[in-house]
C-alpha cells in the first residue's frame, strides 16, 4: 500500500476516531497493555533483531542503549500508557458557551486535530507512548521510526494497531511507515495529515520544518539563557545556574549562555567559575568577563548562537537588563529563559519582553519539561508561535469546533430595519 | 527601505508592543480615531485619486462602491476603532495557573503573536480596521492593500502610525507595503513573520497558502451543506434552507448544496422548490432528485465541489445520515454544515462526526460569523485545523507563553532518591 493512501485510510479512521467514547478509548488503552505483557517474549525476539544488526553497524553506546528492550523496559511502556488511559480526556471539553439569542446557543468545543503524522529515531518505547496518546485524543497516528528499530516498531505498532481494533476503533487508526523515501511523502500529504511531530537531532527537525506545509508541533535548538540581574540572590544565583548547566547538559532545556549584570559580576563570577570548574565546565567569556576570570578562553560571536549539549558555556557580561533582554531575543531560541533577581519589577519586565516560550524567575530553565508542568504526558515541546507553545500535553492533540444550535433561526430576522438584536450572553468562556 | 529590513524593523517593535498596558492601547486607538476626524479632507481626496483612475481602468461597480470613503464611510471607521478600544485586552489573561512545588508557580499567560502580515483587495477601510485589532492585540502589522486603493491606504496607513507613535507606541507598529513584488518576498520572511491573514478571492487566498511556509489564518472556499434529515421539521427546515441560500448568496457561509433524506424528500423538496424557484435560485438535481422535481438541470460530479457564490443550488437525495456525512467529509470546504432535524441523537451524531470549524443544529449557515457569534471584530475565518478555528476574534492574535516563578528552585532535588515530589495543583484552569 502506498503512502498516500495510508494517509486517505488514516483520514477516514480519524473521522470515525472523533467520535469515540472515553470508556471505549480507555478500555482499549488498557487492553494494549495487556497485550504488551501477553507478547512480551515475541517483542524482546523482535528487538534481539535489531540490538543484533545494529552491533554490527557499530552503533553507539547511547543510541544502542535507548534501542534495547527488556522485560522492565517492556513493563514501563506499559505503565506509561496506563498512565494516559488515567489522564483526563481532552476531547468534547466547553471552551466557550455563549446565548446568541433566545433558543439559539453557540459552543465551543474541542475535538481531535485529526491525523498525526509522528516521526522519531530510535527509541522504540516512542511507538508505544505516541500511539497512546494519539488515540486517547481520538487522533489517527501514521509513525516512523528509526530503522536500527525497524522489527521493534513493527512488532509493537501491529499489536498496538491489532488491539484497538479488537476494541472498537478503527482499523487504520495506527499505521507504521518503514522508509525514508516514505516520510518525504508524508511531509507532502497536507491533504489527508494535519500536524507533524517530529523528534530528534536539532538537523532532523529542521530538516522536517523546511520540507512540509503541514504545521509542525517541535522545536529544534534548545539554547537558553540565564541572566543575573544586580539585584540577584548570590546563593539562589550559584544554585540556579549550576542546575541549568549541570544537571543534565545534552538536553534541550540546558543553559547555554550566561548573561550577567556588571554591577554584581565581580562578586558573583568568581564564584561561579570555582563551582563550574568543579564540574569541569569550559567557560568561554566575553572581554568584560576575560577581566574578571582570567584562564578562560575567548567567546567568539558564532558562541553566542550555539547549542552545546555539553558542559560549555559562554559567558557575557551585560550593562542592564535591557541589555540582557536584547541578547536574549537576539540569540535565544524561543525556548526557555531565567531571570535571577529579587527585583520583582524587573522580573516582570524580564518576563514581558523576553519572547520565549518559557519565562522563568528564580527557578532553573530545566523545569521546562511537560511532566514538571504537570501535562502527565509531553507530546513535545513547541518554539512556534502558534497552536501550542512550551512544553505541550494532551492538549496540543486537539483544536475546537463551533457547535450552534438553533430552533430554526434564520439569519434574516436579525437583518434590516425590525432586525433582532443579539443578546451575545457569554455563559462560560475558557479565558 | 526593503521589506526585509521592513519586516526586522516590525519584530524588533513587536517585542515592545508585547509590554504596552491596555490603557496606553487603548488610548492610542481613541485618538488614532480622532485622527481621521482631523484629516477627513485629505483622506477624502487621496480616496479620489484612486477612485478616478479606478473609474479610467473600469473597475467593475461593486468593487468601484467598497473603493469610495465618504464622511459616512470614514465615521463608521472611526466608530469601529472605539468599539475595538472598548473590547476586553486578550493579553495577559492567566489560561491556567499550577502550583508545581512549595513557592514554585506556574502561569500560562495571553501574549500577542508577534508580525502579523495582513494582505487583502481593495476596501481601504480593512487598513484602518486590521490596524486597529492588531494594536489593541499588542501586535505589529505589515499590511498591503489593494492597488486600486493605493493613495486611500497611504494616507489612511500614515495617519495610523504617526499617530501610533505619538501615543507611546513603537514607530514601526504599524507599516505599509505596496506592490505585487513585496507581498512575494513577504510570504517569505518567515524569520520575521509569525501569521499571514489574507482577505480576498479563493484564488488569492490559496495562492498565499500555497506559497508560504508562514501560517495562514483564512480560509479560500466556503462550501457549505444544509441536511435536511428525515425527522426535520418542513417548515424550519424550509426557512432554514432558504436563508442559506438566499439571504445572501455571494458569501462564504451560504449553502452550495442541499442534501435531503429519502424518506421525506417527496414531501419537502417540491415545497423547496417552489420557494427557490420564486427566487429565481437555479437547481441542479441527482438522478434521484430529478424523479420528484423533473424540470431542473441534472448535477454532475463538479458541482458537489463547486463554490456558486450565486443563486445556484446542487441538491442530493442520501439514504441515511451517514451517508449525508461521508458526502460532507468529502466535498465541504469545512467551514461551515448544518442539520435540519427534530431528533437529537442524530443532530449529536452529525455535530460530532462532521469535520468542520461551524457544525449547525436547525440553525442557518449564514451565522457563521464573528459578529454574530459575539466576537465583537473578526480578524476572519480560519478553515485550518491548528490555532484558530472558524470565525475569529481577536483571540486568533494572541498565543500564549509559560511563566515560571520560583525562589531558588533547582531540578536537582527533584531527582533521584531522596527526590522532592512534585505537587501539580492546578488552581486555575482554561479547560
Amino acid at each position: 500500500m502506498n503512502i498516500a493512501k495510508q494517509a486517505q485510510l488514516a483520514k477516514e479512521s480519524s473521522l470515525k476516531l472523533a467520535a469515540l467514547s472515553t470508556s471505549t478509548k480507555n478500555k482499549a488503552l488498557i487492553e494494549i497493555a495487556k497485550a504488551l505483557k501477553a507478547n512480551l517474549k515475541s517483542i524482546i525476539d523482535a528487538n534481539k533483531k535489531d540490538v543484533k544488526s545494529a552491533k554490527k553497524m557499530k552503533l553507539g553506546e547511547v543510541l544502542l542503549k535507548r534501542l534495547i528492550l527488556n522485560k522492565h523496559k517492556i513493563n514501563e511502556m506499559m505503565d506509561e500508557i496506563k498512565g494516559v488511559a488515567k489522564l483526563e480526556d481532552p476531547v468534547g471539553k466547553i471552551l466557550s458557551q455563549v446565548e446568541l439569542d433566545e433558543g439559539l446557543m453557540l459552543y465551543q468545543v474541542t475535538c481531535p486535530i485529526g491525523v498525526i503524522g509522528a516521526i522519531f529515531e530510535s527509541r522504540p518505547d516512542a511507538v508505544v507512548q505516541i500511539s497512546a496518546l494519539c488515540l486517547k485524543s481520538g487522533n489517527a497516528v501514521i509513525l516512523k521510526g528509526g530503522s536500527e528499530a525497524k522489527s521493534s516498531n513493527k512488532i509493537l505498532a501491529e499489536i498496538i494497531s491489532k488491539t484497538a481494533e479488537n476494541n472498537g476503533m478503527p482499523k487504520e487508526a495506527v499505521q507504521l511507515i518503514e522508509t525514508r523515501e516514505e516520510v518525504k511523502q508524508m511531509l507532502e500529504l497536507s491533504e489527508y495529515i494535519d500536524l507533524i511531530i517530529p523528534r530528534g537531532s536539532n538537523n532532523f527537525v529542521r530538516y522536517v520544518q523546511e520540507h512540509t506545509k503541514i504545521p509542525v508541533l517541535g522545536h529544534s535548538e534548545g539554547i537558553c539563557h540565564v541572566f543575573v540581574d544586580k539585584n540577584a540572590d548570590i546563593k539562589k544565583a550559584l544554585d540556579i545556574c549550576f542546575d541549568a548547566k549541570c544537571q543534565y547538559p545534552a538536553v534541550c532545556n540546558a543553559m547555554e549562555t550566561l548573561l550577567v549584570h556588571k554591577d554584581i559580576a565581580k562578586e558573583f563570577l568568581p564564584l561561579m567559575a570555582r563551582k563550574f570548574r568543579q564540574a569541569k565546565v569550559e567557560l568561554r567569556g566575553d572581554d568584560k568577563v576575560l577581566k574578571i576570570i582570567v584562564d578562560i578562553k575567548r567567546a567568539v560571536e558564532e558562541d553566542w548562537s550555539r547549542e552545546y549539549n555539553d558542559l560549555i558555556l559562554s559567558v557575557k557580561i551585560v550593562n542592564d537588563i535591557n541589555e540582557a533582554i536584547g541578547h536574549i531575543n537576539k540569540y535565544s531560541s524561543k525556548h526557555t529563559d531565567a531571570i535571577v533577581t529579587e527585583d520583582k519589577k524587573s522580573a516582570q519586565i524580564f518576563m514581558d519582553l523576553v519572547d520565549s516560550a518559557s519565562v522563568m524567575w528564580n527557578a532553573s530553565t530545566r523545569f521546562a519539561d511537560g511532566f514538571r508542568y504537570g501535562k502527565g504526558a509531553e507530546v513535545g515541546i513547541s518554539t512556534a508561535k502558534i497552536h501550542a507553545r512550551g512544553p505541550v500535553g494532551l492538549e496540543g492533540l486537539v483544536i475546537y469546533k463551533y457547535k450552534l444550535v438553533g430552533n430554526g433561526h434564520v439569519v434574516k430576522d436579525y437583518i434590516g430595519k425590525s432586525a433582532r438584536k443579539f443578546k451575545h450572553r457569554v455563559i462560560k468562556k475558557f479565558f
